[in-house]
């Protein structure tokens, strides 16, 4: 069955696939000090137009997030997120059981807005008990967020602006970073984004690779120790190979941004076909995922044609469902939506 | 200088320190396991009613929660609280620290409504991805709140409701529980609390002790091995005999309420001099906080004759502050209120 | 260059790679709800003989011990390990990140001895201050060992008898379980350490796999809602598929049996070579790895022909090098160890 | 009953009764803000000979021993400690929990050798792996001992001169301190300890407080937001005062060393009186807890006049009794001990 559900539904991108074989019986060291994981890193470093950026190779999403939060952030330091951020909701609490607090800020489209940033920031020092209170000590922010929206460069130029005022530290996740930077609507690049965040990640799981999520250290914030923090945090791969090939793929003839457009287009499609049926939109977004309603009959006849994604209940009659594309979707699987009669 | 700055200004009721001094040379086994701590477990369970009670002493009111809601979650569970609850706020992150997202709920008058609570529940469960979330475990909230409300006895009740059929804990903060339960404006008893709640303390340091908090269980909801529980959070005190004693003479001849009903017959007073002061207020309260607006001229001339607490700011020109009666308040302390010329 | 220096020096066995390129394009559900992982789990049992159990895959060894230890064992226990334990030594804290005491006892080539164990059972049990105590909650022991030993059968089945006796879990790290049960010199096999652990892991990572661990629980302890804990401990893999095809294909006609004996006669040629070359034998044993001792000189020739692994210093003048075999040893690599003049 | 179980047997040095009645009704500050905590905290600097002191009043000894070890270590470092330190021991595991592992060292007479202590640190730091395992980042030892023996000036001054040369803290847990530094056999003085160690605290528990520790950094080490960090440990005493008032007076007139050199006192009585009844001698100390040995009949013999305290089973007939003096040891008590029959 075709499947729309989300942007991990595949494997690999066959370029990679044919680099782990080419590369299966190299003789390599273990937990990322082989060759290729260092060449990886210098091109994802050129890549990001940062010589001096310090990049980590992590094998998933939440397990980034963690690692790179919990090694930042001193003990009486909390995340800043937005209430619908990825952290907030849907890595089952890994950021506090790692012990740090996510103050969640409202969110507009999935975005912290400045403005209740900034409130919250100026709100935290002029209260007189925030001795008694968790520190902010970081903002996190998704690109494209977990709605598939995205901050223009003027937003993330605000944001970032509000944390070096208040001195601390603005990480983005990236899970998805090439739908963002290869989108029609956005004027925001890799390069911006290795500018103005203190550190980021390049999502691999949802773009193209097995598994992997290369982390971006600017302004040299990496941690001390930072193998060791990995190690204890149970993230550190003992084929890290696996990693190192996977990413010099990906950044090799700029394979990354090719799938990632790819992925964009087929979203393009995606759109046409949605507008073309007349199914109820609840929110198109300029990347790679897209939320209509749908009632249970609605619901039933998609099914019957592809798999999709139970994003939420709407209301007694309508669920929010979200129809997925990326690297792997290919223009039949578009076709066969297209045949859902509903 | 007379301070209405928070009901733990003074030390010890005198009869406290009477049966601390009484006591001192008695030979004593520690950690909790003297006839003191006995005595006044047993005074407590009869208190309540329930003489099938666990009652479990500790230090201190951040140091109970984490310690209650630690024990008795799971490690995949987090607690609902509401977002003005003390744990969400003025803990220092010390939940977080023990591994479990405070699950913030919307309040009003520092109240969580059940309807939020209910929709929150019911959400979480219906939600597809609730297995990627952290699970509601236990119900938090403040008798009195933090903003010095009450709920009424329907309201803990509809409350209590949900979580059982929710299936989760219900646990009730009482550091203020006498100025509670002492109201002219209440229907809730100390029997009720022990009935609705699965386990709530009393408190202590607020109402007339050193230090020391009760922790009631009911139902036989006390953690397994609980005192190594409390060790481990560095929360046995070495020398039990004084929380035993203290609490022992709190629940001898009814203290504790005597002492309470004091703090209300003094905040009565209180909000008649706020009255007639022409004070703006920014919300009376049936316990012993009082809330009032004042700008910086009208604090300066407070301050030369009472200490009293900054709650936040109000707006540009005006703060919040907040006035607090106990039971070591005197009708002089409240005298010198009054002289105040502003 | 050839290398001995561990057993992940190559990528993957080629049958997986075929696996992986052959599935590459199913679309398929994300987290391990895919039919390629439910395959594996139902080969891994029947494998194990033990149609009750429950499989898991993860993604990596120290994060499968922190994430087995920690979901068992309550928040008063720790594990007992030998000192020379991987989660003792060489896991950079991970079990004291997660919350939990290793209680390291005294180990005799790498194996925990069953009456230290009883000893240190018995004496935490009778000592009157157990209750400021780390609890004992479980037996934690590696087969084949951090050394390359094997515990026999009879040693396995009294260590497992002291568990039952005291009533915690035996669990047995089996990273190299393959290299163990496929010696000449065991009496051990899979279905007797699923029948005589609680719970177990079917190491991956190094017996051919990419990445991967299988985590075998019996008698029904695995902790509820285990898939909301590995989130939490960011173990949990996106594309879980990535695991199932893996163990899918090396429980598939016994190849992972099959590579594993492999190894063990490539060590047996190792062994060979040694003992012909006349070096000093550290120790030499029944599985896949083996150490020497060495000096400089010798160090030195033995580098420009092969890698191989410094496990310690042994004094002033010599260190001890360890010598590993593995599924992807080719008797090529064993001529060219001969090769080396020393 | 007289009891020699532990020194926590009595409440409070009258002294600090009388203090605490005086100070009662005054209106103070909480969270140690208060002029009592701050002229405590000058009087101790005063005592340690250190103006650039920074001391901090805390509850209790594990509180104490996990606030100052988690606040000061790095994630990736554990705590050095002889294996039969407090808290590789006696602490219900509090340090793993709060994430760190106490890295256990053999003892002799409860001390940490300095030859096994640089052994360690060498072989750290020369094992190739050792960016896999935790990092050594402080030395934990008791003064005295938890077997009541004491370091001799030249041995704290070799330990602190290797925690130097490694760069590692030196921690010294005082909470039987008075004890040590007014024994008859020791060359060590308070100022020594505030010398020699980075940080220390001095114990009230057992020295004449209700509660109470005084932890003295030296050298700029305390960690910035402190107090945040302990609150978020649930070890921020409401009402500060307590440990204020307490530590002011103990520290007023020398009453801390009087009171200490009355247990030491006590103790040579003690001595006598436990030779002259040719009880067996387990081993004799210089401060003020001695261990001796007994058979089941002698301790029921004992047990009729006194509490005392078993330490361990020494073998099938034998147990090790501990007795303790302390500030609130009577002769009159010593007396009925003398009284003993067996």
């Amino acid at each position: 069955m075709v499947s729309f559900e989300c942007d991990y539904v595949a494997g690999a991108h066959p370029a990679i696939l044919k680099s782990l074989i080419e590369t299966n019986f190299e003789n390599l060291p273990g937990y990322g000090d082989d060759h290729y994981s260092e060449r990886a890193k210098a091109k994802i470093r050129e890549a990001c137009g940062r010589e001096d950026a310090d990049v980590e190779l992590l094998v998933g999403g939440t397990q980034t997030n963690m690692t790179v939060i919990s090694t930042m952030l001193k003990d009486y330091e909390g995340v800043i997120a937005p209430d619908s951020g990825h952290i907030s909701v849907h890595e089952a609490g890994a950021i506090e059981y790692s012990g740090h607090k996510v103050i969640a800020l409202p969110e507009k489209y999935g975005k912290i807005q400045a403005e209740s940033l900034r409130e919250c920031l100026k709100g935290f020092w002029e209260n007189p008990t925030h001795p008694h209170m968790v520190f902010p000590g970081m903002v996190y922010l998704s690109f494209p967020t977990e709605y598939g929206t995205l901050y223009t460069l003027d937003e993330l130029k605000e944001i970032s602006g509000i944390c070096k005022e208040y001195d601390i530290y603005l990480y983005i996740d990236g899970a998805r970073l090439g739908y963002g930077i290869m989108s029609d609507d956005t004027d925001v690049t890799l390069k911006d984004i290795a500018d103005l965040a203190d550190v980021f990640y390049i999502g691999g799981t949802k773009v193209g690779a097995l598994c992997g999520e290369a982390v971006v250290f600017t302004g040299g914030c990496k941690p001390d120790r930072f193998m060791t923090l990995v190690k204890q945090r149970c993230a550190l791969l003992a084929k890290g190979r696996l990693l190192g090939v996977q990413f010099d793929t990906l950044f090799t003839d700029d394979l990354y941004f090719k799938i990632s457009r790819h992925a964009i287009e087929m979203a393009a499609r995606l759109k046409e076909i949605i507008r073309s049926k007349g199914w109820e939109i609840y929110y198109e977004t300029p990347t790679n995922q897209q939320f209509i309603l749908m009632d249970d009959a609605q619901m039933e006849a998609l099914g019957k044609v592809v798999r999709y994604d139970i994003w939420d209940k709407y209301d007694e009659k309508r669920s929010i469902v979200r129809l997925v594309t990326s690297w792997s979707t290919r223009k039949e699987d578009l076709d066969a939506l297209e045949s859902v009669i509903s």
